[in-house]
């Protein structure tokens, strides 16, 4: 295990409105503020999600296409900083609205999802700016929190 | 998107009882301390729950029951005010726990919830009121944080 | 109803490597830190895990085993003392990668985990300690957080 301690939080809640692209906006958010690491959660609800798996034989993530409306019943996610850049990491648990589907959860790594309804995040800031570089036997870019 | 930052967060670990209501319990204890603005996660089990999904088209919360226990295997949720008072808005994920739903998740807008073995609640509060206000569009109550 | 209040918090980003006990791991770390009341999440992916549930008539738990891998769509807990160690309180919702069970979700109390990939932990340390004892009612270690 690797660790990186923090101090002094900053939160922020946000309001994302119906219709806007959840990564896009709060990638922005995080570029406008300068923000390099971050934790969120957030509740409401989203459509247009494609929502995966990570299979490490391979390798490469899986994913399937939700585009009715779901509640977030959980979301968590973190940022990092990629080749200078925020990067959000974020997963979820969405149940089912549609007739037949009420409340039935499916739930992964969220690739894309755009708000339906309202979402409402929470996000704490940190000082510590945390990067993510590329892990080849993994074959994913994960934290880097000092030494092992 | 709209965004409110935050500071000066204050944190309490609340342990509600085997009965309890969820909403009135928490709703006491925000008006008690004058809490106009918080975050809040949970585990423990509930039952006499009512659990829910919003329909955009024609802005209406639907529901189930689920009358027995569930592990709360996740609860996320927020304090706003609503005409001056604390509102609270929660989302979960539950777990079965009786014979052949074992395990098994549903999830979405928490309406209703009583207390069965415990909760522990971890509450952030924040320095800033937040408040909800009618989007007539939407048909809810949505947060106000700052302007678009 | 019981409260603790708690102030100052210190947070740490921990980033598990893959084939770490999730427990042994996390207890450790508490330990060498001298860390006595925490909260957390993560998200990433695990496997062996054993997930389980209350039941609080007969005052036992049930448990079920998932071998292969899961991500860890939501993972949330908390850290007391029991007998002056720092004991870890975990629930999950885990949600499926392999073939036919892509994004299904099994949820509940996690009584053992190991990394698959990586976990992405997010803990936030408190000031005051906080301790759990037998409850011979409910049958549990309940969180003593002051009086009702």
């Amino acid at each position: 295990m690797r660790e990186i301690q923090l101090q002094s939080p900053v939160s922020y809640v946000l309001r994302l409105e119906r219709g806007e692209d959840v990564f896009e906006t709060l990638t922005n958010f995080c570029v406008e503020k300068g923000i390099e690491n971050a934790h969120l959660t957030a509740i409401g609800a989203v459509k247009n999600v494609k929502l995966g798996y990570y299979d490490l034989a391979t390798k490469q993530y899986g994913s399937k296409i939700y585009e009715d409306d779901h509640e977030v019943a959980s979301m968590t996610g973190n940022v990092a900083l990629v080749e200078g850049k925020p990067f959000l990491h974020i997963h979820a648990v969405l149940s089912g609205v549609a007739p037949g589907s009420e409340n039935v959860c499916v739930g992964g790594h969220v690739f894309a999802a755009t708000v339906a309804v309202t979402l409402e995040v929470h996000m704490t800031v940190f000082n510590e700016p945390i990067t993510r570089s590329l892990d080849d036997e993994i074959g994913l870019k994960l934290l880097d929190c000092g030494q092992e």
